[in-house]
Formats: C-alpha cells, structure tokens, sequence
C-alpha cells in the first residue's frame, strides 16, 4: 500500500481530524479518533476497524511505536500517512502525543448484541456528564469484571477523546451499549435481572445485597445522583457507608467498591 | 481588629503567597494556604490555625462567602486582609477562585501524636508521587473511616495546593504523619499493628485478609509499587483481583477497595 505524506497544517485530513474532537461531527461521519499506541492496541485487539493511522516518527518516544508501524506495513490492512511535526501536532489532541493517531469507525452496540454470561454483571450510568470520570469508571468497571457497561440518558459518547485518555483505552476492552431508559428498564426485567440503584437516601449498606444473581448496578450523574425514575424502579437501594466528614467518594471510586463487593461475594 | 486593604500586585503580602505554592518556603515558613470557602471551613473545623484570610468580595460566588467573612469580623480571631481584585487574582492559585485565601500554620504531627482505638484501621503511602492521587486517597481514607494515614519517605508534603484541593479539604479531616520506614516499621512492630502490602506478586486475594485486626494497609508509590524493604516487612501480601485488561487500578480506587472490605468485616 502506498503511503502518504501529509506537510501542512492545513490539509483537510488534519482539519478533519481537529473537527472528530467534536460529537456532532463524530456521529455523522460514524469515526473517531484513537491517539497513543496503548489505546490503538486495545482498539484493535477489541476488533475496532482502524481505518487510517497517521504518525510521524519524530515524535515516537520508543521503538515500539515504530515496531507497530513496521507490523501495519507488514499487514496491509491499515492505510498508513506519514505526517510533518507540524502537521501531526495539529491533528493532535493530547499534550505529549507519541506520534500515533488512528481514525477508527464506530461500533453501534445495541442490547441484543451483548453476549452475556448467565446471572451477569452490569455497571449502568444514568446521565454522566464528565469525560474523566467515566473513563475512570470504565477502568474501575473492567477490573473488576463487570460483564458490560450501559450508558442510559447519557450526553456523553464513548469515542470523547477525553473519556478514551482518562480509561486508558479501555473505553475499546468492555462492552459499552448507550440507550434510553425506556428501552432498558423493560429489558432489565425481562432478563431478570436485578436493579440495585445507590443513593444517598437509604440505610441499606451496600454488602447487604446479594450480587451473585444477575445484577444491574445503578450510579447516577455527578451532581444529582440518579433520576426518580430508576430509584422507583430500583429492586433495592444501596448507600456506601460514609465514615468521616465528606457526603460521597468520587463515582469511579463508588462503583469500584461495590463492584468489587460483587465479585468478593461471587468468587469466595 | 483593622482590616487591612491590598491594592497592588507588587505587595510583599501577594509576593509571599505566590512562594508558598513551593514546599521549600512552606517548609521554612512552617506556613501554607487554603483556598475555598469549604477547604478553610474543613482545616478551621479541624482545629489548625489559619493566621490571615484575604478575601475579595468582587470574586465572592454565594452569599455564604460574605457571611463567613461577618462571622471571622464578630470571632475577631483571625486577621482579615481584604484585596482588589487584581492582586487577588494574583496571590491565588487555583482557576475560578471563589474571593477565599487563607493563611495557616503547620501541624506537625508524629506518631505518638495519633489518638488512635484498639486495633486502628492505617492507610500507609510510600512514595506516593502526585498530588492530585493524594487528595484522591484521602477522600476514600475518610470514606471508609481510617483512623489515620501515614506517608512514609514521601516527596509530597500535606500542604501542596493540588492536595488541598483534589482532597475537596479533608486533608485536614484526618490525622496524617509523615515518618521515614525505619522509624515507622518498628513502631508498627511495637504496637502490634498488622502490615498488609498490596502487590501484583501475589495470589493472596485482598479479602482473604482478617482485617478486624489492628491493620496498616500499604500502597506504593504510582510507577513503582512498594519498595522491597516494605514488601519483606510484611505480615501478609495481598492483591486485588483484576479481571480484566488492566492491570492496575488507580491507586485511590486500589485503596478504597480494600479499606471498604475492612470496613465490611469489621461493621457487618
């Protein structure tokens, strides 16, 4: 495959890249953009199709990013541009890119699609609003097992390049679905599947559940928590016991510890 | 008491609140600054002594900062500076500051300082490098009801602003030594506390662990874990599971996970 070679700042491939920070451009060309080579790996090896890679070998900070390279030359299945430092820290989002930018289609994941295990394990964010913290919920939610992530009600989409940073990539490893909360509380039930929504406003600890059947986990958004709407629909309530002097964790640290409390009671 | 006013950016007053965003000068000064309406409400609350608030009321977001500052008038316990704008804008640190500077003197707290109960629930640092981590853990230390957390051979002092702040104040909320390992292993020892080391060396899971037992839990620093000499001190080595890509959680999740499975057994 012939390689291009991209000089200028005002190419309109860079313009375009610049235009995928937003969503609205995200979601009508179905793209976006993965930066860093941790983050390009876990969207490959998640079976993302990678349409494009631009690098510009200046700014590769090891020689696994050229090695990644020479792998894509070697496979043919990617287009590969080379870019000017110029050119390429246009295009870039990041402070410190190592010269690595893929442009990647998105993947519409619908309910149906999940290929659940038996009794599985769902962490479910009603309404969050900060790239950061749902890429460190996304991390909280892989390590400890969550079989999928579903976004209800969410203006966040998953391919925010702040979201993709802050998850380390993980954004790409975990089954992540987007739906309105009138199309997932009715599949809730008809899976079976128990909605268990935290909330300050309970005595209910949350290891007084039983996480070993199938389980929705519910956090609501940073500022406001979880609508009425789930809470009523909630199976049971939980709060995380609060010690000292603050009213709340941070929400990837709450997930985390309920999470975990889950998987405790599943494998010992 | 007079109420000072400061005009100008080149006062000697700004000029010194600039340094003491460097621990050096903080350090020589046995001195720091707390910013926010809530973060000096926190360190007040919790006894430390702030010497001066300089205030700005063009910046002030809530009438709650303005009846603050009637308050500090009525307790006549704290000198009040007020500033104009600019040379606020100057003396502080954060972005969108709320019109709020204090002023205050360092604890110098040891271990033989901490009030602690039968068998205590530690946090120990070693090493821990970022600011914004630090906060981060002591908000999941208070959470789950350390009694005290203890950094040891640590850079970071208590009183960097990125602490302070990433903390949301509870900084002040806990007890909090900073020791070196030789003089904290054997106190341990001594008190027969239990050192629990978290490392990926291992197959002990993290609640496989008696913790209702006095019980310091240790974190290593964010690029290297624990140091061989704290890994070789321990009773016993734990690790939380990672079920999926990662293979690490942040270090305040890391913390919050296990200091809420101690929390688990010792309260249910």
């Amino acid at each position: 495959m012939d390689e291009a070679y991209i000089q200028s700042r005002q190419n309109e491939q860079v313009k375009n890249l610049v235009k995928l920070r937003e969503r609205k451009h995200r979601d009508r060309q179905e793209r976006f953009i993965v930066e860093g080579l941790r983050e390009l790996g876990h969207a490959i090896g998640s079976g993302f199709e990678v349409q494009t890679i631009y690098f510009c070998p200046e700014l590769f900070p090891s020689e696994a990013h050229g090695a990644f390279i020479d792998e894509c030359r070697r496979e043919q299945s990617i287009q590969l541009v080379r870019m000017s430092t110029d050119a390429f820290q246009k295009a870039c989002y990041r402070e410190g890119p190592d010269g690595l930018l893929g442009l990647a289609s998105q993947q519409a994941n619908s309910l149906d699609d999940l290929n659940l295990p038996e009794a599985p394990l769902l962490l479910v964010l009603e309404g969050i609003e900060k790239p950061g913290n749902l890429g460190a919920l996304l991390r909280s939610a892989d390590g400890a097992g969550a079989d999928a992530v579903v976004l209800v009600d969410c203006v966040l989409d998953l391919y925010n390049p702040n979201a993709i940073r802050s998850s380390q990539g993980l954004v790409f490893a975990l089954p992540i679905v987007s739906v309105s909360r009138e199309t997932f509380l009715p599949w809730l039930r008809q899976k079976q599947i128990q909605l268990v929504a935290t909330t300050p406003d309970t005595e209910n600890l949350h290891w007084n559940v039983d996480y070993r059947k199938g389980t929705a986990l519910f956090l609501g958004s940073e500022s406001d928590g979880l609508t009425t709407h789930c809470l009523e629909a909630a199976d049971c309530r939980i709060r995380i016991p609060m010690a000292g002097r603050a009213d709340s964790l941070n929400v990837s640290v709450a997930a985390a510890v309920c999470l975990y409390e889950a998987r405790r009671q599943r494998d010992s």
